[in-house]
């Protein structure tokens, strides 16, 4: 397309991107917006070096002139979108890249490979820090990031950055720690009992090196042996026991009972297991004090992409006028213009629909809300407090009241439609 | 783990981990192993440079002892496993880490992390690929990968690589021609089309720059009017149309007839859209050349993660003697001991069973078959032919072979028992 277009002379038209999804996943009632601050992270290097340019040469990609635009290739134009951290619902513009074409077409797969899967993990860990009780400061129990070993290595680190956007209160991942300031925490395996003659002596060593606030995992052999011994080498401030198999609600009671009979009424419980928000909102009623959450937070519980696009909505014509485009092709047209969108609120502040506006302005529509794109890059130049670990703590704020602000329907885990409507004027 | 078993001192026991995974995907046939190249790439450069040894002093991560083990750590032990491209089923020993605890621990989230998310995309791919007839070179129907945009944005280069391995034609992805010398692909999006001011001008430009053997997308507007307008510029050396939209049975027919009665009879159709194994499937009797498949691909075709584990099978005890260890845990016991395996073959050389023996060698069990285990590092010198371009070369040779040594019903899509069974003995 690069080539084609500097060969047409098209690539210089300036043109806006959107990126959006047509739908939520079957059943979801909201998505996030998340990876923003990722992807800002990375707009600046994204170049084509040495290595590219021969790779390309070597394979007889790209002619002189297009071999020549990628050498010199800076993004110099402009990006407006959604907050990280916001919510957003079917047909949301939340991210809008304005530049020449050439500029702006040569971002599509980089942008949206972090927007569709960073959404995607923070869409579901949306779900379960909800099913969890919400903020942990606020009541909720904490939900701990715990997914690296079950996806790839670097959509790891990703997907505990998602995940602390969400609400997550920490991770087990520790390059996210030290990337975003993500608090950490970790943990003992099966196999690190295993490596010992006897669970006794497992738990000594790490009780010997941690102090007894650490946290024992009770189920390599027989749980209830397994926290009688716990609480004899730890004693009364054994900080927590973690379970990781088997039913997690009967157990959860079993041991806090046997907890509680020896006097270790402080002691928490961690669960972990396969959990996902379904199986949390389960153990609700458990006496659990935290949830260990792996493979279904890092997959997104069944969805593991957001399936946003990257769609040309407006272009400039031979006289440098724009003009919006849009493709009719069956079942996935799209709408031209570039979008302005202000979430509607009731008279109590309570969102009441998604309102989305191409050929005019929201205001001159006559409709109000709260404003949800933001400048994100003018010029080329990254704006300030989107990235780095300054980016996930304001996502992370973003995100609460973004949450906060939806109908109680956002909360119901059962399948339904999205929990505002989106009203395009 | 690292630090408390320093401490213990069994941090220096000789141990083997195992990796496994204990059931496939809800009713698939069998699994592939795919990522073996990439961790044995990265195997060397594993290690605790400067800024992350910093950032755990910082956080209080790890006392001296453990610093310094990590600032000298460097894989020195042995790895065997499955050769990549290999069919697995439930309990197939994939990998064997053999080495002091303190060393095989840390390879955990890096090994499980590569082996999940590649052999999720590759054992998805496979299907695809029988689906869609098998092999190209024997009469199958090419598949080109095409999912990047939906999936992170180097999960995306691995999942190139691992559609690679179980016979794509080709990829979008340029880094990974580049890596591993993946044959590639472009295409043209509904963008380049909507940039011009006609559809024709976009076919012009298009056909100027590449001529006539390029392939151009129909379906932005209406498609039989833009069938004819390809045809009218590209003439009847039009390589190929590609339709992304809509009932692509229907209108491949619709296409052929019209493509034919223009007289264009060797023009290719290319279909893609949402295309996983059960579509492609579907399009086995339309008039349809190849297959562009996207997000079902690199989200693993409702499978995102194979699932594996890496557990502790055996170490040593005080007086230096190997020990098999398992854990009891309900519904997570393991078995212990290190495994041989063999693919048992019945007289015609059609795989039979996946015979796994633990306490004795298959051998001594009475057991024949093809072994499956080769030695991929010793003492951590990583053994030729496994890595880079080579490496995927002979992964999507072995493929072949294990996936034509299967009996008939590894073919079927619909859901079931794995194919072969998995023998202890």
């Amino acid at each position: 397309m690069l080539q084609a277009s500097l060969r047409s002379g098209a690539a210089h038209r300036t043109c806006t991107f959107e990126v959006f999804a047509r739908r939520l996943p079957p059943g979801r009632r909201f998505g996030v917006v998340a990876g923003t601050g990722r992807l800002l992270e990375r707009l600046e290097a994204f170049r084509f070096g040495r290595n590219e340019l021969d790779f390309l040469a070597q394979r007889g990609i790209g002619d002189d002139a297009t071999l020549d635009f990628l050498s010199r290739y800076r993004f110099g134009g402009d990006i407006t979108g959604y907050a990280e951290g916001e919510v957003y619902v079917p047909n949301s513009p939340v991210l809008q890249v304005t530049s020449t074409f050439a500029e702006a077409c040569l971002l599509e797969t980089f942008v949206l490979s972090v927007l569709n899967h960073d959404s995607a993990i923070a869409s579901a860990g949306a779900r379960m820090v909800m099913a969890a009780g919400g903020d942990p400061d606020a009541g909720g129990r904490p939900c701990v990031e715990m997914g690296s070993r079950r996806t790839h290595e670097f959509a790891a680190t990703a997907a505990a950055r998602a995940a602390a956007v969400v609400g997550f209160a920490a991770t087990s991942n520790l390059e996210a720690g030290r990337s975003w300031d993500v608090p950490t925490l970790g943990t003992a395996a099966h196999a690190f009992t295993l490596l010992h003659d006897t669970e006794e002596e497992a738990f000594a060593a790490q009780v010997d090196t941690f102090g007894p606030g650490t946290t024992l995992l009770v189920d390599t052999y027989d749980v209830e042996a397994a926290v009688r011994k716990a609480v004899e080498i730890a004693g009364p401030a054994l900080g927590a026991v973690r379970l990781d198999s088997g039913d997690l609600v009967v157990q959860a009671h079993e041991v806090r009972k046997l907890l509680d009979s020896l006097g270790n009424t402080s002691t928490r419980i961690i669960v972990s297991s396969d959990l996902d928000e379904y199986a949390i909102a389960g153990l609700a009623a458990a006496p659990v004090d935290a949830y260990g959450v792996g493979t279904r937070l890092v997959t997104g519980s069944g969805a593991p992409t957001a399936s946003m696009v990257y769609k040309l909505v407006q272009r400039q014509d031979g006289t440098g006028a724009p003009v919006p485009v849009e493709k009719a092709s069956q079942n996935k047209a799209s709408a031209g213009g570039r979008k302005q969108a202000v979430r509607g609120l009731d008279h109590d502040g309570r969102a009441e629909a998604e309102i989305v506006a191409a050929e005019t302005t929201v205001v001159e529509a006559g409709y109000t809300g709260r404003e949800l794109q933001i400048p994100l890059v003018i010029g080329g130049s990254v704006q300030p407090g989107t990235t780095g670990p300054e980016g996930v703590q304001h996502a992370a704020q973003r995100h609460r009241a973004s949450v906060e602000e939806l109908p109680p329907a956002a909360h119901r885990l059962s399948e339904g439609e999205p929990v505002i409507p989106t009203v395009f004027v």
